[in-house]
């Protein structure tokens, strides 16, 4: 039961010039989009689904044959994916009193995908919410079966966002970064993939407006920076990203700093693990996509995570911050304050605090 | 407080040849190995760590500074990891019956590194269980910080075992594979990975005489067969292993059973996506190494896993059982009796009911 009706294309934004590739997938009126059926809703790029009995989404603990999908996801406008569990949770209650959608009394949000183990995944009305766990192979799975779940579900137009943490190369710890594009290791734009033993390749590209209004979205008094820019996504955390404190190190710190400088020449302003995937992945299936990630530190001072957790939590709810005002922008909500302030439907909090304290102290 | 000595090396196995490079790791006492101490303990490929004032093992949320390594995980000799938190939290419970190891009263099992929310880690005397999360970045991460937690801790000799899930190359579902060495998806033998914008590889050779050891576990009663052959190991569960029911697919059905068929002919008996960087950074670190699947299905004959839960729920027991009977033989315990049938102290099962039914009905 969302609350608000929801409208899209409201942004009065300026527009940023689009490829014409990349155009192609905005407007869902073309009945020559690979990805698009002419009322928006995603048409998949492979012809067997359809001729599928059943789809088993083995790793949502979902089916096309076992689940009602339309009944359940036609309504989700905004998909929301982080790395833990737990921040994605937290991400679903915080997006619920963002955009004041109301839960029935007496229930809670569930892990849909509990039976799976292997993703956590919330829905608040119109944001599904998702955690990808970590690296590309973990992402491409997820983004595989949530693309066919949105497919089954004959959403419209859904907007992917990646919320994470990241390295930066330049950039100081707490500040944000909108991904224009991804780069590999080697400072290649595309995602690499066997598949029957030829090396496949797909452009790693974001959408440039959307990146664009996202960066907009900061307000002055906000205690971080908002930066576009290329990242680099790697497939591993240690020697994949230069680190010295990994169990294998054949390099001193001069070759990793002049690595890092190399690469910041080239307009990296930060590294992570998932985006290069995310970027391909919705840019072949004609979704749009952003990667708003926080740093956690600069990486040209050092390797080690130091700041305390306290802070590091704060930092991870600024991604958060950002893409909440996006998508209450979207639905017509205002930007700049929650709809509710209270998780429960509390007329007086005081009083309710006195409730709470004899109920708990009657025996 | 393990309750049994433990002695190694005792195998009364015949013996697989070994590579020249491979049986160095294997005896301790030589000081020119790059991957020991003389005493067995692990030796760092990385000459930093020593020189930094701590290590923080980031994603295990744990530390060389906060937490004596030493005292804590010294008594290891085991490592094992699958994908899921479950499942290695039921493994831990498995092993600590089928070895008898013996928990104080009133004392339970802990995830240790619960407040990383990344992975899970029990530890169940010698044996350590940890989930490794889906794909190569996410258990490479895992492999990294383990490896060094071997350091801080001067474990010696430790052996590292993935309990995994895969599909099978000519084999039905509910089998053993026990992976001989890893390949990618261009039938690659070693691991690819970008370090400082140079390609590296390494082999992703696993143990020899540890695949044979474990195949020779396989007792005439057991409900599944044990085939020890190559592994492909790769980035895409989809795509990247050729099934037709992803979001995306070029290729048709006899694409994909040609590609099979051409690996299969080069002895690739099965698919997963961990296997070539646990295969390759085990080697590299000189610990030994096992990955032993269980096959969801035979690939020859389809994409999706409609096998029943419960039954996917008994085969993934199986890996656990072989890894069992190869900690206890090393352990010097017998192979073929769990060394306690029930989790809990009791004398007599039947008046130990009775007095949990009266003390559920006392209100």
């Amino acid at each position: 039961m969302p609350c608000h009706e929801i409208e899209f294309g409201m942004f009065p934004l300026e527009e940023v010039e689009e490829d014409e590739e990349a155009g192609k997938h905005i407007n869902g009126n073309q009945n020559t989009d690979p990805t698009r059926f002419s009322d928006g809703a995603l048409r998949l790029r492979n012809p067997h689904i359809s001729e599928m009995e059943q789809d088993i989404l083995y790793h949502l603990a979902l089916g096309s044959g076992s689940h009602d999908l339309q009944e359940m996801f036609s309504d989700v406008r905004f998909v929301c994916m982080g790395g833990t569990p737990k921040r994605m949770e937290q991400f679903a209650y915080y997006i619920m009193d963002e955009i004041g959608y109301k839960l029935p009394a007496g229930t809670t949000l569930l892990d849909i995908s509990y039976q799976s183990y292997r993703y956590s995944m919330y829905k608040v009305g119109p944001v599904l919410c998702f955690s990808h766990g970590m690296g590309i192979p973990s992402v491409g799975i997820l983004l595989h079966e949530v693309i066919k779940l949105m497919y089954h579900a004959k959403c419209r137009d859904p907007i992917f966002f990646r919320l994470g943490t990241c390295g930066g190369i330049g950039i100081e710890g707490g500040n944000l970064v909108i991904s224009e594009s991804a780069v590999d290791g080697l400072l290649q734009p595309y995602l690499e993939l066997p598949v029957l033993g030829q090396m496949q390749r797909r452009p790693a590209v974001l959408d440039r407006q959307l990146a664009h209004d996202l960066k907009n979205l900061r307000r002055d008094d906000d205690p971080f920076t908002v930066t576009v820019g290329k990242t680099m996504c790697t497939y591993d955390f240690y020697e994949g990203q230069g680190r010295l404190d990994g169990a294998f190190c054949d390099y001193t710190e001069e070759d990793k700093l002049a690595f890092l400088r190399k690469i910041h020449t080239e307009n990296v302003v930060n590294m992570e693990m998932e985006s290069l995937c995310f970027a391909a992945l919705c840019h072949h299936a004609g979704v749009r996509g952003a990667v708003v990630c926080v740093t956690l530190l600069n990486r040209l001072h050092g390797d080690q995570v130091s700041t305390p957790k306290e802070v590091l939590n704060k930092w991870q709810e600024y991604p958060q911050m950002l893409v909440a005002r996006y998508i209450k922008k979207a639905m017509g909500l205002p930007v700049t304050v929650p709809q509710r302030s209270h998780p429960q439907v509390v007329k007086c909090p005081r009083q309710a605090q006195m409730v709470r304290q004899q109920s708990a102290s009657f025996e």
